[in-house]
């Protein structure tokens, strides 16, 4: 489905907190010129990611805030439709930072990696086989640092990280418990994503919902949410603790930055250690973890669920409902056919 | 300056927070009996210390309360006044948790170690050479792992455990800034401890003295204190930044747990850890870090100071005087000459 206008979701305004559909604006632009050294991607699938927050917010993050008028920036999967690089091939899959829009004419090195269609569908680079899963990875692997037989607290159990983390836990042995919203998603946690134990958190007091899941306590605690789902769970840490702070889902603003409970006497009385990390800071390693990710899907040791929306037009809504908690899986827009 | 009758301090009931005079009471009771094996301790200096907040309080903590009408638990070093002990030798100096009394009849495994009375008074064993200085020591450098070049901000930094700290830190080329209360202690800080800078909390607003003297950010923050110092410290933390929760002196009462600013988005956007961690999980590295933490008093390299109240009727109102803020370094009660 080539065409000869390129339609791109521009950031037409600053959110204060979440982006909202009224943030964003969609334009038909002519196709990019190809420079020197460029590969122009028809692109496919547009990732959306609760992390979209912070690449729009002004306030210091770790990258610079997407311009007002900028294109939105985003992962994406698609096709070369042309190449003047040496290194890409016209009808070659790859998968990079090529931004809410249908084509983008870009230079190598903003293509993170070469997809190639097997077994495993193309879309998974976004989810499980991208940023998701390899958030999921290292954050549990080199930051929780689980040991068979301890128990793992997920938060947002059932997103496309949480549900990663979850079977990543269960493959090293852990115990696995799963937080999340609504019965429809404890049952998916449960059956699917094969937690030991999961919560709706919607449905009544969490502490002795925890108390009951986590009978021993809580070994190492994945943290998506922040806010008072982590209130909550900190009171139940284990001695020698390990928080890992991955993202901050149930906080709507940060500016200015919110009151909770105090967290020092929890991390002192358990020696305790929270911890936040970026996935990009192990990018040297991406490799070999995908291939350890790409293994465990095809022996059906990690599931996933793709949320799937058609048309680009659904990307200006699509953060907001991240934070809403509508989509089950990882949530993408389709703009193009595969074939 | 032997006696017949042994006064003993006693936890007469328990505080909500923080241990007033109130909450003890001094008995004369009769010289405790040797049974086997024991050793008759005669204190001669009892310590005081924040920590003793959490061993009177009933709620969960790293060890067993303080029961209602015991002595009162402490650290203290004194002769041995009679043994019934090969190891040890009437006339020996002892130190370990020998309570708030004039003497105890011990087992050996309460006996910490032996001081040999040298260059170095016998008072340090319960600061710069004891608990003190081993929870500046390990918190500081296993927790911290500053390196050099570093910036060390360290709060109650004019307090028993903050020198240490601050002075190790130094040791280990870092640039050391130090929290503390008040003009007289900034300038102890700067002239005794050799801070790069010191801090009055008391003096304004922290935020931009905190810029001012940490230009490139905090690297380590060593926290005796919690509150709104720390909430303002994390605000500049840097990069990779490791945040060691030692203590909470700021924090009059933890029940209900009070509110304060969240931390998670500091955490996350600098990849930066926080970590309780108790001393006594160090016990069998205390041998070799007394002996580099002595060399380095030897040498001048690491200073102290004691604030040494005379007479066991000092101690009911002993802790409450160490939240006041009133002590100008370990603060001690001397119930015995030295020889």
């Amino acid at each position: 489905m080539e065409q000869d206008i390129n339609r791109q979701v521009l950031l037409k305004s600053r959110p204060e907190g979440i982006p909202e559909a009224e943030n964003f604006e969609i334009v038909n632009t002519p196709l990019p010129e190809l420079g020197d050294n460029e590969i122009l991607v028809r692109n496919i699938y547009l990732s959306v990611e609760p992390a979209m927050r912070g690449w729009v917010s002004e306030v210091a993050n770790y990258s610079e805030p997407v311009p007002l008028g900028a294109v939105m920036r985003a992962f994406a999967v698609g096709r070369v439709a042309a190449s003047r690089h040496s290194k890409f091939q016209t009808g070659e899959f790859v998968t990079g930072m090529f931004g809410w829009q249908d084509y983008a004419a870009v230079k190598a090195k903003m293509i993170q990696r070469k997809v190639t269609p097997t077994d495993v569908p193309i879309s998974t680079s976004l989810g499980v086989l991208g940023l998701n899963g390899l958030t999921a990875y290292f954050g549990l692997l080199d930051i929780g640092q689980p040991k068979p037989g301890e128990t793992v607290v997920v938060s947002t159990a059932a997103g496309a990280v949480g549900s990663c983390v979850g079977q990543i836990a269960r493959i090293k042995e852990c115990r696995t418990v799963g937080i999340t919203g609504g019965p429809e998603k404890v049952k998916i946690c449960r059956d699917e994503f094969g937690y030991d134990a999961a919560i709706d958190y919607k449905a009544g007091d969490l502490d002795p919902a925890l108390a009951a899941a986590c009978p021993e306590g809580v070994d190492v605690y994945y943290d998506n949410t922040a806010g008072t789902i982590s209130d909550e769970v900190l009171k139940h840490l284990k001695l020698g603790a390990r928080v890992v702070i991955c993202g901050t889902a149930s906080i709507a603003n940060w500016e200015p930055i919110p009151m909770g409970l105090r967290v020092e006497r929890h991390l002192l009385v358990k020696r305790a250690r929270m911890q936040g990390f970026l996935v990009l800071d192990f990018a040297d390693r991406y490799a070999d973890a995908l291939q350890e990710l790409t293994q465990w899907v095809r022996q059906g040791l990690i599931r996933y669920r793709e949320d799937i929306l058609d048309g680009i037009e659904q990307a200006p809504d699509a953060i907001a409902g991240l934070y809403r908690g509508e989509n089950f899986g990882k949530r993408l827009i389709r703009i193009a056919p595969e074939e």
